[in-house]
């Protein structure tokens, strides 16, 4: 579904929003639960009007932490997910029937939603098909609005998450893209001529950008996401994280 | 552009190709070069019909290998191809027109046309203004036709060059994109528990798609892109090389 507003939406997405029958509508709990399924709402509305569709939505189970760590914590809250999956299509679709989920962005980017609807066609047995529309991601948002490549010359890129950068060696990042981070982890990269290029909220009406070298903008940083979040109630934010070269002035 | 076909374009590009006034080609010399070229005319005559836009076509610096190195390569290449842009603005946009470059993909990922914008319109200090208008790019077509995430749970993402997986460690290798590799570097990666999924003419007519262990696809993947290559005349290909974890069976 792109990353909110319905101009980011393909031909290909559009068309295929037109060959389904029921729409699947996760809510989870908290303050951005009402806006975000209302974005969905909106691009169904603008592209297919009032009707010809249903939408069921159920609620999102909760990922509760388990004693054994990270993996063993995302496998049950997967488990769950998936045996929700299964419960709708097999009570909502109706033989021939055709369901469709929005998921935010690009679905191959840190949603696992592809996985467990793999899993569920592959013990389907060829009684469920399903394919996979491609969408633009705020990475790509991300990098249009501060109009920077993601890439410098012969460069890789690292996609990653604040759980990551929370914890690792700052001097292996060197062009990396930080999603999910909850704990600001930006600020382990100062005084290591690092520049920083944020954005909250990206396409969306309420989009915020900031960018600048670590060092300089990391207090304005800190206080926009406050702001902001205290403001809106939710903050989804990404931001990519760039080694200065040699060549580059600071 | 989005990978080829007009249907991978968004509801933004698409209005923005309605305000351009003047599309610039740059013809690259080599055997897809009509192809290549007939996918962008493509794209306009179905938005835009016949009529109510100029196209300028200029040929693209070939990139002559310099004996100081790949970077200082790229460097005179880069300038040489910004100096064509320069002219190209200044000679056939009149004052308040607007220019349209259609970059396949994503215009953030490996190419550095963005840069070379950027510094025309910071040069041009205030009388040229440019956007960027994000795609669907071959990465996430990829992965939505082989049906597949990009990451696992909680795992980092890597996007490189054909160049540096033919050099690097593969140890340091577990879930990377390759990118413009002219010399099947996924050769290197046999005997080490990893998976590849490949994709030739991703978005295009002519798709191609192989996956499974690199043990086992290997040569069908060899004989694949040679074939497919002797066809066409061209190729443009990209794949997943992914670490199966423990967990993972073979």
């Amino acid at each position: 579904m792109g990353p909110g507003s319905p101009d980011y939406l393909t031909v290909q997405a559009i068309e295929t929003l037109k060959r389904v029958d029921v729409f699947f509508m996760l809510e989870k709990d908290g303050r951005g639960k009402h806006e975000l399924l209302q974005m969905r709402h909106a691009i169904l509305k603008h592209y297919l009007g009032d009707s010809g569709y249903r939408v069921v939505t159920a609620t999102s189970p909760e990922r509760r932490t388990l004693p054994d760590g990270y993996q063993e914590t995302v496998r049950a809250w997967h488990n769950t997910k998936r045996e929700l999956f299964a419960h709708l299509l097999a009570e909502e679709l109706a033989d021939g029937q055709t369901g469709g989920l929005l998921l935010w962005g690009d679905p191959a980017l840190y949603d696992q939603t592809v996985t467990m609807i793999a899993e569920l066609a592959e013990a389907a047995a060829g009684a469920l098909e399903f394919e996979i529309i491609p969408g633009i991601t705020s990475v790509q948002v991300l990098t249009a609005k501060h109009k920077i490549p993601l890439n410098r010359v012969g460069e890789s890129i690292t996609i990653t998450t604040g759980r990551h950068v929370e914890h690792c060696d700052p001097s292996e990042i060197d062009n990396a893209v930080v999603m999910l981070d909850y704990n600001a982890s930006f600020q382990r990269f100062t005084d290591q001529n690092m520049d920083v290029y944020w954005g909250g909220y990206l396409g969306c009406a309420d989009e915020v950008l900031i960018s600048g070298p670590v060092d300089s903008v990391c207090d304005e940083l800190l206080q926009t996401k406050a702001r902001v979040r205290e403001a809106k109630g939710w903050l989804l934010d990404i931001y990519l994280l760039r080694r200065r070269r040699d060549d580059e002035a600071s």
